[in-house]
Parts: structure tokens; sequence; C-alpha cells
């Protein structure tokens, strides 16, 4: 075992996950659902994802507390969370960037912020909730943790020990560095997916064109099947490194723009050949 | 039995699975290959896809001659063709873009252009050459013909069964809307793709941004590993529906870029929100 209370805010889709892949590797004896969702806590309770719904004291005596909500409502929720919280108490978050969750956590938990792990598992789904969740979702998956110099290092210790034991492969990284990585390899593919999809939806004739679509434009767009409101907050969380990306984007494919415009059958072959040529090592390392 | 003989040119994915998939229904007696490369030529026969290879003397005895190749080459192969079309040969082309196709067929074969159907199957895989056909690639996918007014109308009627004999669905569209809407739901996919890619791998730390991408952008990069010339050729063949889609996208994701930058939750929401319920609304109907 290597906590014996854990407490989960947000039982869904990545903090039901956790839950269940712990349980199963017997890492925890127990885990204790909190949040602001009856419903969705006693739904968790008969999936077994959490064993019992309890408040914000008793989230506070757990040795580690797991946030698995939208990166926005970090803040607050830690702020509810703060008075309570026992000595040497962990806790750690899930959020899809990490800058701004060191910044609201540093503001709300004050001295206790060295009992703060910031964590990022690269795992997901277009499914949400508690009833997507699954014990092996981290299974090979990678998590990023971003601890900042004065975090405890005994507690990123057990923070990593807990996400090996649900099977995952833990790294770390500056949360900046984290940003601005997942920015370009994440965050601005699903704005391109949600804009392209957004573009043909506006259109009066456009059951014309989603009639054709084909498996391309199905994989290409998957990502824009993604829960709405947490982009939208990952989009405002992360949005200097986005900016960046986007800016990025927008001028390679002004250059592309150019190329068909200029017909230019060499800078066209250049470009979609070193692309394929990434992408197919990228294909091979993974 | 819907023909005797059936000339291919270009007997790869596309050329290859056609065949295999009209001998296994009985659709055709004998199928020739025809095309520059001897060795795929003996490929392309060894792997039963061909029985045996010809000249262009004998292909143009056929009752059908399909063209599976690069749509960049069209016109030349039909001037290649044309002195040696038999009475009542039926040319065909699986291009993915149509008119430009038309144009080159017009002029390259002057009077017996009402022989020639224009079609583009709406199937194919990152995979390509006489290795990749298989002969169900086009179960239940969708082919599009694309005649003209002066189109033999038997000729595509021929053309229409034997694609229905390969499994396939046929449609048929004009060329124009037909580009127009390759353009959206397939080009600028894929030019998007490319271009995501492209701008990852120029950066001095790729190594870094690649190794924790994940499968969403896993499944948004799948297309840049599309053949570069195959999407050189078609970039420069649909320029004009190309261009006006690469306008929109830019000003989609320029929107976005907006959104982002004044921190406008609402209006990221709403484009968010309203591609979800496009795509989760495609995805039924498909």
């Amino acid at each position: 075992m290597i906590v014996d209370t854990l407490a989960v805010v947000g039982a869904g889709l990545i903090g039901g996950s956790f839950s269940l892949a712990l349980k199963q590797a017997g890492a925890v004896r127990q885990v204790l659902g909190v949040g602001r969702d009856p419903v969705r806590l006693t739904v968790a309770r008969e999936l077994g994802l959490i064993d019992r719904a309890v408040d914000w004291a008793q989230a506070g005596q757990a040795d580690c507390v797991l946030l698995a909500l939208p990166v926005g409502e970090t803040g607050t929720i830690l702020r509810q969370l703060a008075p309570h919280l026992k000595a040497g108490t962990i806790v750690t978050d899930t959020g899809s960037t990490k800058a701004n969750v060191v910044t609201a956590a540093r503001a709300a938990l004050g001295a206790r912020f060295a009992d703060f792990v910031p964590g990022h598992p690269i795992a997901g789904s277009e499914r949400s909730g508690p009833g997507a969740a699954r014990a092996d979702l981290f299974q090979g998956r990678r998590v990023v943790l971003t601890p900042e110099p004065d975090t405890r290092a005994d507690a990123v210790v057990t923070v990593r020990a807990l996400w090996e034991a649900a099977g995952a492969q833990v790294e770390t990284l500056g949360a900046a560095q984290h940003d601005r990585i997942f920015a370009a390899v994440s965050h601005l593919p699903h704005l391109a997916a949600f804009a392209l999809v957004d573009d043909l939806a506006g259109r009066a004739d456009r059951e014309e064109f989603f009639r054709f679509a084909a498996s391309g434009f199905r994989d290409f767009t998957r990502i824009a099947g993604s829960s709405p409101e947490m982009w939208r907050d990952i989009a405002l969380a992360n949005r200097e490194a986005l900016l960046a990306e986007l800016d990025a984007y927008l001028a390679a494919l002004r250059s592309l723009r150019e190329a068909v415009d200029a017909r230019d059958a060499e800078a066209l072959l250049t470009i979609f050949a070193r692309a394929r040529a990434a992408r197919e090592n990228w294909t091979m390392d993974s």
C-alpha cells in the first residue's frame, strides 16, 4: 500500500480511472469522493469508483487528495479544501495546463503549497464522466509532474509511486516547458479541429459536405468531439503559449497557401515530404 | 459478367483493389495491366492484380480502361492511349479532383470524350502500391461519378455497375461541386495536417514535442503520412477550390485566435460546442 486514504475531487473519467487502477493495484485502502454534485458522487459510488462521499473537512484528512477537474476550477476548490488539510496531506492535480495551476495553488494553499504536486496524465478520451472510467486508462501512458523548487521532494516521490502503480510512466518537466509543449502537440490540434468542423457546420449546404467526408476527416476531427467546457478552460489557462502556437500555425498555413496560389509544386512537395518523414519517424518511436 | 476485358493503368492500391474486387465478383473475365513501370507491372501480376502486362495498343482493345494514377498524369496518359482506343471502349478514372481531369480528358480524347466517365472512389489508405491492394477496399464506400452533359449515358451505367460490383455505393455530382466539397472535407484537412507536423518538425527541439504527443495528435496528423506526390498534384489540380477553403479556414482560426487573445470564454465555448454538436451528428449519420 502506498497511501491509506485517497480523496478524489471530481470522480469522472480521470479521477475515477485513477481510483480504480490504484484499488486494483492494492496501492490504496480506501477512496473518498468529494465534490459539489451529489448525483455524480452517487453514480461514482455505485460504480465502485469511490467507497463513500464525504465533505471537505473529511477529505482534508486523507493522505492524498487528487483534483480531477476542469483546470479553471483549481483555485476555487483548493481554497475550499485548504482550511481542512491535516498536516502532511499531499495534494496533486491532473490539469492539462500547469503554470496557471501552480499560480492558483500557490495563492490558495499559502504555506501548504510545498505539499502540492502539479501533475498531468497524458491520457483521455472524448468520453467523460464516471461511466467512462476504467482501471487501465493510464496503462503505458505518460504522466508529467511539474514540481516547483519548493515542492516537498517526498510528496513528489509518493505521487510518482501512485501513478506508477496505476501503470503510467512518470516524467518531470518545468511548468512553463510543459505548457509550451502541450500547446503545440495537444491544445493547438484541438483548436484546429474545432475550427475546421465549425467552419463547415456554419454553412447552409453543410449536409452536402458532411455526407462525403471520409476516414481522413473522421480522424482529423475526432478531437472536435471533446468537451467544450474543458477546452475553453485550457485555451484560457494556457493563453500565451497557445497564442504563440496559433501564430506559428497560421504562418505555416499561409506559407502553404502561398505555394498553392503560386502553383509552386516544388515547395508543396518539400513541405509534404518533410511532414510525412517526421510523422513516420514519430509513429515508429511511440 | 459486366465487361469481358478491363485494362488498368496504374495497378497500385486503387487500381489493384478494383481489379481484385471485380474478379472476385465475377464482373470481368480478364484484367490487363499497362504502365511505364515494368517492375510494378511484374509485382501486380505476381500478386494476381492483373492477368498480364500489355502495351498501349493492346490496352486500347479492352472494353473498359481504368486510370488509377496521380491526377496530374491524366492528360499525358490519355494522349498516349487515345490513338489505340477501339470503338466503344469506355475510359474512366479514379482521381481525387474532377474539373481538371474533365478538362484534360476533353483535350486529350477529342471526339472520344463522350466515352470518358470521370470517377472518384472515396477510399484510400496511407499505404500505397500493388502490395496494399485488397478486394474489399471499396466495400460500403462511396464512389462519386461526375459525368458531363455529353458523356454517353450507357458508359455511365457500365461504370456504375462495375463500382457496385466492387461493393461501392455510387453517387453523381457535377465536377465543380465535387471539387468544392472535397476541397473542404479532404484536401484542406490534409494540408492542415501536413502544415501542423511540418511546423513542429522544423523546430530545433522537435524531439521534446514529439515525445509528448498522444492519441489526439496521432489521429489529427495521421493523414500527414499520405503520399507527398499525390497531395502536391491534388493541391495544384484543385487550386481554386482549395484556396477558397484555405481562406475560410485561416479566417476561422483567426477568429479563434482573437477569442483566446481577448480571453472571450463565451465565444470559445460557442465555437467548441457548435463544432462538437456537428461532429457528433456526423458520426451518427455515417
